[in-house]
């Protein structure tokens, strides 16, 4: 997917992103957590014992805000996990540690790596007008 | 629900959460929104065109991720919406603009107002060590 320009530079920061994932019971469950973009994706890694894990293997459908500098822009994604593999060398959490603190992470612990494909996305306060898009043709 | 302090003072400044609902079709969905504390409850407001307000009349379990100015500090939520109201005078859109930016909304557009009952909660970054919490005994 191509991400318009300003969505794709907002996204390139590195911003602490809030990921939601559905448990079992169908309920929802938030947490914070690094991203990069890659090849249009969302990147993202966890520790094996996450819990989000058994919510994604269960379920691959997630959304994600992320808020701006500006706590008034901000853009939420929604999409699914469409690949994950054991990462326990942590290459992925590395490389997400080299963008947001500079250096690779300090604790070794097997991890999980995902992409997540970007099926809609809404923006607030990035443009002079918020910004809706579906690939399913419906941003709601 | 009695709060512990460290986590009630961190809800108590006026931060951007991000709120995850689920739609009919059992995906997440997530989006920026304000928040107060009421009486231990989380209150929140929307439009009533929100898409946001159909998920939580079909399902009314919600998390919510509140990151701190530190990003390292998180806080996250997870809990039911045990009363919604028609507030067409934006009584809390109000309060909660009040709020964060010091003054009353300045649209008026009928709202609908909600109350969140927190059922668990994990903090990241808040205390010396992670917190975790659930009134049904297990955090997960």
């Amino acid at each position: 997917m191509n991400l318009p320009t300003d969505l794709a530079q907002f996204l390139a920061q590195p911003r602490i992103a809030v990921l939601a994932t559905v448990r079992r019971d169908g309920a929802p469950a938030t947490t914070a957590c690094w991203y990069d973009l890659q090849d249009g994706k969302i990147l993202i890694t966890m520790y094996a014992d996450a819990r989000r894990l058994p919510n994604i293997k269960q379920d691959p459908r997630v959304a994600m805000t992320i808020v701006g500098d500006d706590p008034y822009q901000h853009v939420s994604l929604a999409g699914q996990v469409v690949e994950s593999w054991d990462d326990p060398g942590m290459e992925v959490m590395d490389r997400l540690s080299m963008r947001y603190m500079g250096e690779p992470w300090q604790e070794r612990v097997p991890c999980v790596s995902a992409l997540i494909e970007i099926d809609r996305w809404h923006t607030y306060g990035l443009l002079s007008e918020a910004s809706d898009y579906s690939s399913k043709g419906s941003a709601s």
